[in-house]
This record gives structure tokens, C-alpha cells and sequence, in this order.
């Protein structure tokens, strides 16, 4: 397989997971800075068209993984692929942003959720959405149902 | 940074990248199959709730990258993190399929867009999308309007 390499590296005002907003309802809206490496800016052009971007990258402080985990939004446990657990067989974590301007190689964005200094493996435009009335979302609909009642 | 590792296989109807639908209006709607390796599928528990999953996957046949790139949905180059193209610095590709069902550790899904044998580096649940009133496209949705002229 390929060897990954950091495109550049997330600027977030979080230096420990537990200032991360986890759980149900927790929402995402700070702001940070995808700081790409100079070698890689040309890759960038016309990106500041999109509103949102996919944002890819490493867990790089979680070594190992486990199968089975219970997630910060849900007392149950559940398999590693049905949750965003930063415990995974590849330490990929993933990260829908919003892109509020760009800088040069500096993209300013709103919603990130990562540590500062996570290095950013690819970003991707977001082109499409599933549309909500096709969207089932298995246990975190049922956590959400039970913390409701 | 970390190894990457196959934690499955696709079994897609495409044998060659020709026969994948690009460009303005592809649509993606072949079935095939996730075959999760043996190790991996207690990791898929509870996966059949969630009606769509995110598939990140490694693009195996793509030899090398370009920063810049002219994608089949348009005349004009592009930054290569402002397109889905296969020539990226860490080549790394992402579907949103749908979950047909599950047998075990083989997921039958719809929306396939990747080669038959492509390495699986991790799926996660797809759990919210962005409202269709705060979505931007940049230069997609202007080479889709001059398209329509």
C-alpha cells in the first residue's frame, strides 16, 4: 500500500480530546486553520468556490484500535465501523468543515473537531448530500430516542 | 505516520476505470459488494442500522499525482483538492454508498464507483449531511450551468 504523508497540518484550539465536544448534540462550530504545506498550495486553486470541504487525516495520538467500543453517545457498545471511534484499524479520521475564507495556503475554516497539529492527509470538495428522508442512522437515532424519553 | 492496511476488499462490476461513469451527471448506481476480511468483522457490528456508510478506500491503480488537473466534468484545470480525481499526494478515494444489506462480513451496497479488488482502509456511518441551502460548488456548479446554456 501507498505511504501516507501530511499535506499540511490542522491549526485548532484544541490540545487535548477531552476539550472535544462529544456525545449526542454535541456541536462542532470552532474555528481553525488547514495550514497546507507550500509544496502542495497549487493543489488548492478554485477551492474557495466550495462552501464545505471533506477533510481527511490522521489520528496520529491514538495508537491501536479495538473492534467492539462504546461511544461517547451511547452506553451500549457497538463495532468500530458504526462509530467515529478514533480507535480504528487505520487511524483515519474524517471531518466535514466549513470553509470560511482562504489565505494563500491558510484555509480559515468553522467546525473542526481535531487536535492541534493533526496532519491532514487530502481534502476534498463535498459535492452532494444524502437527502434526510433516505437517511437511517441505526443506533445513535435509538441513543438519541432513549435520551429523549 | 501510520501503516495503511487493507481491512477488506471491493467487489465492484468495474474492471477498468473507462467503464466507471464520469463527468457532469454520472450517476452511481452499480452494486457490489464490501468483503470485509475475517479479522476485521466483529468491527461491523450493529453497520446494518445505518441506511448509508462512508468508504474510504485506497486508489490502487493510480500511479504518481498532479496539483493541477482538468476533471471529466469540465474544460478547464482545477486544483486537485478541489476535485475527486485519483492523482492525489496520498491516493485516497471516498464513496457514500448505500448499505443493502449485510451477510456476515460481506456488505452488499449500492453506488459503487470503485475497480473490483480495491483495498478498503476504513468505513464509517454516515450520520448528517449539510442543508442543500448552505451547499456552494465552485466551479462544479458553473461548468453544470454552462452545460445547460
Amino acid at each position: 500500500m501507498f505511504t501516507p504523508q501530511p499535506i499540511g497540518f490542522v491549526s485548532s484550539p484544541y490540545q487535548n480530546t477531552a476539550e472535544i465536544p462529544k456525545g449526542l448534540g454535541a456541536k462542532h462550530e470552532a474555528e481553525g486553520v488547514l495550514k497546507i504545506l507550500p509544496e502542495f498550495e497549487l493543489g488548492l486553486t478554485d477551492i474557495e468556490g466550495f462552501s464545505h470541504l471533506i477533510v481527511i487525516w490522521e489520528f496520529d495520538r491514538s495508537p491501536g484500535f479495538d473492534l467492539l467500543g462504546t461511544p461517547p453517545s451511547d452506553n451500549r457498545p457497538h463495532g468500530v465501523f458504526a462509530t467515529r471511534s478514533p480507535r480504528r484499524p487505520n487511524p483515519i479520521g474524517l471531518t466535514i468543515i466549513e470553509l470560511l475564507r482562504r489565505e494563500g495556503p491558510l484555509l480559515h475554516v468553522r467546525g473542526v473537531d481535531m487536535l492541534d497539529g493533526t496532519p491532514i492527509l487530502d481534502i476534498k470538495p463535498y459535492l452532494s448530500s444524502v437527502a434526510p428522508d433516505r437517511l437511517r442512522r441505526g443506533w445513535l437515532a435509538e441513543a438519541e430516542a432513549r435520551k429523549k424519553q
